[in-house]
């Protein structure tokens, strides 16, 4: 099959999984979870290949780390689908009643975006975890995963497949796996069919897919991740969340990667913190005022503060006050998520207000920012865009609305010209039945 | 100055609109408004300028009849915008409230989305509307209009600048003006400043700004809208939603484009119907079996069904049943606006889920799918879009969210692994104090 038929496949499959009832979509998650717990030997025995292809092409060990799937890997993968099913049903959900005029009532209800298009990095829970959060929200999705998991995707991609046909009413095709870049170039080009392209990966790769598709693009650019210790922080606190941002996970996006501190308490903070980070092996740089207070500090390149390390490699800067760290952060941050560790609630609340990112915090860690701990139940990635959704991206972030407008047989010209009908537009109770 | 400048001081705008609260954009949509009133000399005298170059120009007459401003228009545009100003603020809106754990609680507040570039054709009434619009809901914005409208659009802008302007804390560059082609490349290159651009205008152009930007897009891309006459149509009903929904504004892209009607209702009404199109002027074409039942009627070629005429034109399909009807829209239309007339509500349900479009309606005319009639207050325009925003949009389509996380120095590390604190995932209500 070309990628445009299964583009258009997956729009008709689409437009039966858009009135799927919600027993029916977790009766096929249910289906999709056991298929992967009663093939684990046939999942395993394809990420074997995988991870022997991987060591031939001499693949980073950590990429490898996060290849390999046992028994334990299929059962968690399980677990997220059913998780999933857990979840309440976004699509059907009425936002708004409003009463145009007497028998003319607008309503405006949660439904499927369509065709979801979803490129991602090598680990194959990726799979399972896309797949069963768009048929959740009734959207029909074409994969494509890293090709070092390709055996592992695509075994996966059939079990579950193989589950969603065994059950009346639900498309096969809600679900597909495209597997070379030349598929990839293809798919950007189905605008006909393909709703919402979400890259997970590196920055680069984003941005090649926003440069060669007229399709949306939920997809975040970078995490450029700030903590600004204030003045008034608790020095205890400042420590803690400073350390777990940079250290929890160095490698994941919502991860630290510039300190910003104001300098009346930079100097009582800064040469410890540094110490204890140089512990753990993190490398240091820092401005001509950092550099001042901590021994052996370089100096940082001026294109530091607009870099993502993904890695132990931090940055330090010394700020005026508070406003001087917030300019910094709208000025070289990416929109992804950044923490004020104060005990002066007037300065957080100005820190939250004023920077411009999809999640600010107050003595939290940055690592906060993700789906599962945010509540979402689980994230189909982390956005950094400014339209549709933003920050952790759940199953709320997989719908749009439609418009309901029931009538009596209203005409426009009814309600036009100097003695036409007045609107009433009086909101009416989302229970209202109509 | 450079569009590059123009976008970065935009951003910075922004950042002021982004924190300024209700009254205070109040007062500068009040100003606004009066400078548009005290100046309608000014105003009228360009756009005398404007008339004169596009009759030289041989511009259409129905675009010269769009462009043309007088007092009275002035006085609108005035009340357009203290109609704006009269609209709910839709900044600062608590989305939902969850307590992730003990003294750990996520918010989610809706905050505007930042620069807008907003590209629309001739009518220089669009430029008081987007901008009002902007200011509302805390964006900056950046316009182009018409060549044909320049001068208007030049004057009007220039005023509400000076009105801005002459309020303290509100940045001037809230608002600004770019005139030519050129410029308009060079806005769609500037996603590092522009996060949502609004084009209005042709499906060609509207394409065009998709193909050359990364900025996601706001547009609409056609307005091919059906009424589908159900078997069970009221007849009376059926011909008045039909009359209207093509007659009265057929230029608009929510007018009728093809008319769809059960074969077992069909000779019953179609005879009569067509005649009545035809009285008003109205030119038919139809597939075979309308043919068969109206005389005179030309069969349409196949593009047909796919044709945005804007104009007094009509295609009529006889259909076997509802499941053709929806088909065929899922098929042709442009996920615009499509309505059902049937006296039957199970029929007209599965109508209005099935058929996947921004506006669905059942017994009323497909004209009402506008900002104002939705009761939105004003719109920026109507999308097709199935992310962000769709159908007409409002003030409610200018906004995103950021999550704001209050915490009392709480680290990831503390609720990871075996002995990890659980999170809670409680949802609070939305006024609890934080």
């Amino acid at each position: 099959m070309t990628v445009t038929e299964m583009a258009a496949s997956a729009k008709k499959a689409a437009l039966v999984l858009a009135r799927l009832d919600t027993a029916t979509k977790n009766r096929a998650l249910a289906a999709m979870a056991q298929a992967l717990e009663q093939n684990i030997d046939a999942i395993v025995e394809a990420n074997r290949r995988d991870l022997e292809f991987s060591k031939n092409e001499n693949i980073a060990a950590p990429l490898i780390a996060r290849l390999a799937v046992d028994a334990l890997k299929v059962n968690s993968m399980a677990q997220g689908i059913q998780s999933v099913a857990g979840l309440a049903d976004p699509v059907g959900r009425v936002q708004g009643t409003t009463e145009l005029d007497k028998d003319l009532v607008l309503r405006r209800v949660s439904c499927p975006i369509g065709v979801i298009g979803a490129i991602f990095e090598s680990r194959p829970d990726a799979v399972p975890q896309i797949a069963s959060l768009c048929l959740k929200s009734g959207n029909a999705v074409i994969l494509k995963g890293g090709r070092e998991a390709q055996h592992s995707n695509k075994v996966i991609v059939d079990l579950m497949r193989q589950a969603i046909a065994s059950l009346p009413g639900v498309p096969e095709a809600a679900v597909q796996l495209i597997e070379t870049r030349a598929e990839v170039a293809e798919m950007l080009q189905q605008d006909r069919y393909i709703n919402l392209v979400v890259p997970r990966g590196s920055n680069e790769f984003v941005r090649y897919v926003q440069e060669h598709t007229k399709i949306p693009v939920l997809g975040h650019s970078e995490g450029i991740c700030h903590v600004y210790i204030d003045e008034h922080a608790d020095v205890e606190k400042a420590r803690a969340i400073a350390l777990d941002a940079k250290l929890q996970y160095a490698a994941a996006c919502n991860a630290l990667e510039t300190l910003l501190v104001h300098e009346r308490i930079a100097p009582r903070l800064l040469p410890d913190l540094a110490r204890q980070y140089r512990d753990k092996g993190v490398e240091l740089v820092g401005d001509l005022r950092a550099c001042s207070l901590v021994p052996d500090l370089h100096k940082a390149a001026d294109t530091e503060w607009d870099t993502e390390y993904n890695d132990l490699k931090l940055a330090i800067k010394v700020v005026d006050d508070r406003g001087a760290a917030i300019e910094h952060i709208n000025e070289h941050g990416s929109g992804h998520t950044d923490t004020i560790v104060t005990e002066n609630r007037e300065v957080a609340e100005q820190f939250m207000n004023e920077v411009d990112s999809a999640s600010v915090m107050w003595n939290a860690s940055t690592r906060f920012a993700d789906g599962f701990r945010f509540g979402l139940g689980a994230e189909i990635g982390i956005s950094t865009n400014k339209t549709h959704a933003r920050g952790p991206v759940g199953l709320e972030g997989l719908v749009i609305y439609k418009y309901k407008l029931f009538g009596c047989g209203q005409t426009v010209a009814d309600y036009s010209g100097e003695t036409g009908r007045p609107f009433t537009h009086r909101p009416l109770s989302d229970d209202t039945p109509l």
